[in-house]
């Protein structure tokens, strides 16, 4: 009988243990759920912030299974010799559409003049029509493809951009450092959702910044580390960016006395956008590791040398 | 040559003019358009705020044809004798769905308390999937239909209620009083997209707004007489109902002494949820004069006695 380790931090053991019990009879699996590196261990349920980091630990290992979306906290563990499989949860992609959706709706309908509005101004200036709102997405994953399509549904003129070219109905699909130029001019509302990896990190600098169109809205629901920070406040200072809303950062919680929080044109969002619920993730990885007992390839597998 | 009345206030004039010469040339049509009562008049274009309230003064009429989704301006008239159609533009159906799905997308993904956060707070409370929040919309007509398909798409369970029964695909349609009753059960978000008729005025009372989960939030973008507003205030004081946003008042621009301004749980949106827009609203003004002048039914045709 297989036995799986879940190498949560605490407080998330519980809901993924139930929903997994009930996944793994779902699919049929007998299996051992355990909490800590007893015996042999055949999977991890992993967790980049979870207690166990060496996998050298477990010489019987045979995959490890992301509870994240994001994988740079695992990717460089240099003791993971086996595979690994990111999350990939309908109940994720579905959060996320709607965190992207809502906010590209929030910045184009010009909401927080309404929300905030102590002057009792009735200024009657009705937005432009979706299909008049350039849109950028970095990152064409199963995330961002989803997004785009929710987008370009409403009618915006969206315009993605992704590493690997793609090519995507309805979606002006771009790659290379050409194609990300054009994506910047385009955005007037740019949505991040990129995997942190080497080529990515601070890939938002100042002269990016500087290609998108005067008083653009950013949206960064990928990774923190995507954007130079400096950079992003001088260009909300000077107006070239229009209002900057980030759910994901360097250091999480963001730390009180960032100038994020005071800045009058950045909403902090708390890491909401993309949360893996255990009931629509369990039968992800219990899917998986039935088809690794039956020497299946695994899915969503990372390819460790791009390091997503 | 038909003679083409623009009954609008002298600051829409210019912009409907030029539309409207693009859409006759486009339709093959060669009218005359005029802005004043002058020779035989065989169409109005009409806005309700128009400085021409008297239709008998233009014997030769053939149909008014109104540049708003709203009649209750127009279908009352005593002196209106001819055929009136409403507006059904694609541009106003485009906009009132960016502004519903915003507005839901905001009150479901509790947008506000990020937007407005001067304790800095770093709550990590991700909302519920879509999947799981209940919206209601009141009136499925060409907008009501639209945003419940929209919302059914982000998955939402969307219950529509309209006067007459409807059956729309991944919408649970309900009609009479009894479903106006279940209808507003299920709506933790309940979206007001009715005309104004008889039968809908103060629609939304006391009692009705008991029958809302507590907490709701409601989005009025119809009109604004469809809602009792002081029963909605005494609903917000109360908790029963979470927040309103408002686009349409009974008043509007509302007086600035209105306690909706100043009501810390009501967001008020100045009349921009359904704009028509004349590029998109004239070539459908054309194609029923095109229709008229050929010997067919205008398209939109009002329903006098049931006001819409």
């Amino acid at each position: 009988m297989p036995r799986i380790l879940l190498n949560l931090p605490p407080d998330r053991i519980d809901p993924w243990r139930t929903a997994l019990a009930r996944a793994l009879a779902g699919a049929g699996i007998a299996a051992e759920l355990v909490t800590a590196p007893q015996g042999a261990i055949d999977y991890v349920v992993h967790a980049p912030d979870g207690p166990l980091q060496d996998f050298a630990a477990l010489p019987g290992l045979r995959a490890v299974l992301n509870t994240w979306a994001g994988v740079e906290g695992v990717v460089n563990n240099p003791t993971l010799k086996v595979p690994l499989a990111r999350m990939v949860d309908p109940g994720l992609t579905e959060g996320m559409v709607e965190y992207v959706t809502g906010h590209v709706l929030r910045h184009h309908l010009g909401m927080d003049r309404h929300i905030v509005n102590p002057a009792r101004e009735w200024r009657h200036e009705p937005p432009p029509l979706a299909r008049e709102r350039g849109v950028g997405i970095l990152g064409l994953g199963v995330l961002g493809t989803a997004c785009a399509r929710a987008l370009a549904a409403l009618n915006f003129r969206v315009t993605g951009w992704s590493r690997r070219p793609r090519d995507l109905a309805g979606i002006d699909c771009r790659a290379g450092a050409e194609g990300l130029a054009a994506t910047l001019a385009r955005a007037e509302i740019l949505v991040l959702l990129l995997p942190l990896t080497p080529a990515t990190g601070n890939l938002i600098d100042a002269r990016r910044l500087g290609l998108l169109p005067r008083g653009a809205c950013i949206i960064n629901a990928g990774r923190g580390q995507l954007i130079d920070d400096a950079a992003l406040l001088e260009a909300l200072d000077s107006g070239q960016v229009g209002h900057a809303t980030l759910d994901v950062f360097r250091i999480e919680p963001l730390p009180p006395d960032h100038p994020f929080w005071s800045h009058p044109r950045v909403t902090v969002t708390p890491h909401v956008a993309a949360e893996t619920r255990p009931a629509s993730a369990a039968p992800v990885i219990a899917e998986n590791i039935r088809r690794d007992l039956a020497g299946l390839p695994l899915r969503h597998l990372v390819d460790r040398e791009a390091g997503y």
